[in-house]
């Protein structure tokens, strides 16, 4: 595996590989490497001839200084994991060469950018975006991957690659959870043991409004009302939403008549946790 | 030379050029070709093994319904002028497949789409890093040609492409003028004979601020005041706005201590015009 830290370096590795007819396998990470990462490289390794993994924490996405500071790095443990795991490239680009002096160009998807955790993160969307843009024109891949527990970034890049016309094409592959149910995610580590347990209400109200749409519930209102009202008997839990909607649009949905996503996000003193699931009547 | 219309196909030409390892050099047009554009397509190619040019008047970047419609089309005069000049794929793409139902992603470059025309026009440059990067995706360039008349656009474009990491040398070539000094635009196909001759003092106030700032005068405020009496002496013609700015930045300029962009923006009747030149002290 190479470690890769230069722009112009990754692209002429990528090319390389082109010009002898590889297929490229991307996977956009901000490190702290865990199983979710783990089944988008393996997936990636399947699919492709040549896999390259990005570590970057993206200052573009973050709200706030204090959040972007205390996300986990641990540059030491990612590399190995890649290592262990065989991907080709490891590409870990320098900030002030993504965003040199008098940057100010930002990818915006509309709209999509605005629902569910948009409403909550002003800008992180275009964060999202723009360094994904970024990192694409640099790797230059066939298949990016990336996990369904960040659904709206997964409909996000979709709609971005079609809209823009840009050559890759975008997988999206389940969340991988704890045995108890815990989706896996980076921002897990700033959890306790009990929060932990606490943290279990996301996956048990997901599966409560798998259980009444399966029995027979349309009414979306109602069963955002029994998932809050479980959430709210774990008084650590501060809900930021919990919503039904359309699963390409992310609009509201008052009547479930076809595959809906239920997402959800929460506060747990500090920590921010998201959740979601397809469910379909 | 091949008429394109589809999306699929151009990129299918030009994945098989380069696969011969061919160059290829793109010219993005509205059409309505004129000697400005010769000179962007002649130099493609001078440059390039292969010349793409794309002729689609760009909905996103107008911001009055009236001023698309009324924006001059000649397919059947650009399509001859095109296989004249030895141009090898003439992409000419369908508004309902660049823009589909839903569409929403859009490029900004913040700030530089505020200065100059961008304060009048807002939107307008959104809408042409938008459809230029969509043509960059699409077409693939190597080098990629636009004219010195809209510099501002050309500014942004080379901001954009730093910014997002695309892999296409944009090259600005100089204004091309009629003999009097009339920089051709699509847009003189809107003037009157005798609104032909009162846009000449749009070329006349650049020289003007070319001779003061030769003769030695390096306050900016004095020029542009000079610039304005001498084109308030042609009553039909109404100032956006004359301009000396830094030349990167856009930001404006009071002492005029190293090449400076002096531009201007001007009405007759319902006729925008443009025009601009790079002067050093």
């Amino acid at each position: 595996m190479q470690v890769i830290r230069n722009i112009k370096i990754i692209r002429d590795c990528v090319k390389y590989a082109k010009s002898k007819d590889k297929t490229i396998g991307f996977v956009p990470t901000m490190g702290a490497l865990h199983q979710g990462h783990l089944s988008l490289i393996k997936k990636a390794k399947k699919d492709c001839d040549i896999v390259v993994i990005s570590i970057f924490v993206n200052p573009l996405q973050f709200e706030s200084k204090e959040d972007f500071k205390k996300y986990p790095r641990n540059f030491a443990a990612d590399k190995d994991i890649c290592q262990k795991i065989g991907v080709d490239f490891l590409f870990v680009p320098q900030t002030e060469k993504l965003y040199p002096l008098g940057y100010c160009s930002y990818v915006n998807v509309d709209n999509l950018d605005k629902k569910l955790c948009g409403a909550f993160r002003p800008g992180h969307f275009r964060g999202v975006a723009t360094i994904v843009h970024k990192l694409f024109n640099i790797v230059q891949p066939d298949i990016a991957y990336f996990g369904q527990k960040d659904f709206q970034q997964g409909v996000i890049i979709k709609r971005m690659i079609k809209d823009l016309n840009i050559s890759v094409k975008a997988k999206i592959l389940p969340t991988v959870r704890e045995k108890d149910g815990l989706a896996i995610s980076s921002r897990n580590k700033y959890l306790t043991k009990q929060q932990k347990k606490e943290a279990l209400i996301l996956f048990q109200s997901l599966q409560l409004a798998r259980k009444m749409i399966k029995g027979g519930e349309r009414d979306a209102a109602r069963i955002i009302s029994q998932m809050k009202k479980l959430i709210k008997k774990v008084p650590e839990v501060k809900i930021d939403y919990v919503s039904i909607v359309d699963i390409n649009s992310l609009e509201s949905i008052s009547l479930i008549n076809k595959r809906v996503l239920v997402a959800l996000a929460v506060w747990i003193e500090k920590t921010r946790l998201i959740d979601n699931s397809i469910i379909s009547p």
